[in-house]
């Protein structure tokens, strides 16, 4: 089912129903007992970076690697035909000649979508403008399965650059399947864009938008961070009262109950303080851990037949 | 035999007898026959392009991960010690002791022999300067046979930039081993070089120079497109007013004949039209395909004793 | 007992004691005797080269897939997250979810001792700004004892850029545990620095700085050569004159004595003339050569429990 549903790929959020989750969560779980299979063992993995990664690029090898695979690709700064003006379309109707599964990041909002019309292999969407991030938004649901036990009757803060934030944009589209109360906090500049906010309200979400986290910390179990990225400001005074703002400090734990968790897909900045990373409450890194799991169960769905 | 001919590596396609050409095919063949196999594990190939490519490189790579083998390199970007000014015969003895075979890609012409007067293993030659680009030709060679079924007897028309086209200079030595007419069509300033027109007169190949491929299109056999460099023209509308006149479009198809096939060595940028794609005689996809058989087939006759 | 006491990884050459010298040599030494093997399979090798690299870099990977591993990295150009401001240790918490090893080299001195704080798997340090380059220093080591036959009882020659250069570093804290009599030749600008010499002054070694290599040729049994960098001089006609004084040529080798040897790190630029690399004194690609059992053996006692 999830293999035939999905056999052209991981492009969106929106591909996925409540049923598709609960499946890779479970098969993900699976990947995380053991380490190292043959299960892709002459399988080829593409990882097509036009963009900057090193975290997404590296996890997705990982995982690769883990099954036993091989991966050939290549990342901004060498991105040699592209410089040479070749479409899309092009680069993927090669590549996929050479490779098994196709991943892409790419500047553009429409990329992913554009390889999956192309391709006759699956592609993954690994980062696509500030539209979406699929599989970080997967590997965040299993963090908070695996960590806090469930995902119905959270309260999930997402804070940060709402705006152009393609993890959180993934992300409260998968939350939109259970019961969660999502608060959507943000600089007003930085807000949610309509057409998110229009999808959640169609699903019929509970949410709420706010600005100020300290208001809520107490009652949340899950805040998710976001990286504020200073070129979204034309005024750099601005950046700097808000990015003020949006620090999160030691102190701030103590508001929190006993059983909230803090993510960021990373990397991060100034925005969480270094003294906050021993607290068991912050799970940041062990989120970069179940990307693997993660991935590996995605892989492993899309490559096997 | 080919295994001792070939043992410094392929350098140039004048290496190559018809005899030479004909096993090959039938290795290519053979290697398109099964997907993956552990021939190479064990094996390390190094891949040193000095100059940008994705095409040329991943498949190389994808080759050498379907023979089961594993792969080292660096590409333009990172080339560091080059940075440093260190010496290609140093880089050369270097890497020789870290890796079973070395593909090079440099924009000097002479890198690839240079490489090979150096080495104590097999260097492949993947583009060099203006010069050649042998395995570019040869998988050119197997996807005409593959998909035409003969070699003999062929009108095949090269086009394009002729002057500095590697893959048409090493292309064009390939056919004189063969019974074929061959069209070089081209704007004046973009001839074949004096003495690679020499070579072929030498070897009493029947070839003519053209400059408008319409005359002619209805009687080929087999259209191999190169793409026009703009860096080439000292005058930008020169180069405007010939790039408009070396367009492939779909109007061009109806003039072929039923066998006729389009190939391109690739990237393509604006020289054939995107709606020409669909057709079958649009086979350059395909070729791109048929440069996993022949670099595996290639890599194993290098490496395997 | 390596494995236990090098838990944390390699750092510096001031880890290791005599005995465990002799070890990790024993086992460089044993992997030698068979190229390719799989103890490694399975485990993923992470090298992040923040500063460029050819030479170390390859010869990690080389090393890690003559042992049946994978590897994944970056390598400066497409340092991301770094360019997004990430700080080393949010890197290696990161990247140590993905592998089972880490090599680092970085342009700060102390950026592999940090890592290996963070932490949870084993750290090479690849090169860390002037400071230290252990594993280098370690194949020197292997490479004199292999092709002389000893290490005690040498007259040793460490010349060039002694400041700044990090491979002479850790060559010279490792030889300061045999009975070598240790010649510094360089410019006064280039002296070792206080910290060395008051290193070595600690543990009584012979050593003697002198300026003109010509005057004590005639009794080194090993002149290991490094490569004077352009912008260490502020003046460029004192560069010149320096860099005028410090070229070994064919005339030097007659000096020298019959088991003479000359090494070098490489990449090597002017400073040893091409003419003198068909000698058999001159082993400096041999040293590049024994690169790869040296990481072999450390990578295996790192990695297997």
């Amino acid at each position: 089912m999830f293999k035939e549903k999905f056999r052209e790929g991981v492009i969106s959020a929106k591909q996925f129903d409540r049923e598709d989750i609960e499946y890779i969560l479970k098969k993900a779980k699976e990947m995380n007992e053991t380490k190292n299979s043959n299960l892709l063992h002459g399988k080829i993995l593409a990882t097509l970076f036009f963009e900057p990664s090193t975290r997404t690029r590296l996890s997705f090898e990982s995982a690769m690697y883990r099954l036993g695979g091989s991966v050939i690709g290549f990342h901004s700064g060498d991105v040699s035909s592209i410089k040479k003006g070749e479409s899309i379309a092009d680069t993927i109707r090669t590549v996929e000649n050479y490779s098994d599964c196709i991943v892409i990041r790419h500047s553009l909002e429409g990329a992913a979508t554009m390889a999956a019309k192309f391709a006759k292999i699956p592609i993954i969407n690994a980062g696509s403008g500030s539209g979406e991030h699929p599989t970080q938004a997967l590997l965040d649901l299993l963090t908070i399965n695996e960590e806090i036990g469930s995902l119905d009757g959270l309260n999930i803060g997402l804070m940060g650059d709402l705006k152009y934030g393609r993890t959180v944009h993934s992300l409260s589209i998968l939350l939109s399947k259970f019961d969660v109360n999502i608060y959507f906090i943000s600089p007003t500049e930085l807000r949610m864009r309509n057409r998110d906010i229009d999808f959640l309200q169609q699903r019929q979400v509970k949410y709420k938008e706010i600005t100020d986290y300290r208001k809520i910390l107490n009652i949340l179990d899950v805040l998710y961070m976001t990286r504020i990225q200073k070129e979204r400001f034309a005024d750099s005074e601005e950046y700097e009262r808000i990015k003020g703002i949006y620090i999160f400090r030691q102190d701030d734990l103590k508001e929190t109950k006993d059983n909230f968790r803090l993510l960021h897909p990373l990397p991060r900045i100034t925005e969480i303080s270094p003294n906050v990373d021993n607290s068991e409450k912050a799970i940041y890194f062990k989120q970069t851990y179940y990307g693997i799991p993660m991935r590996k169960a995605l892989l492993a769905e899309l490559m096997i037949e």
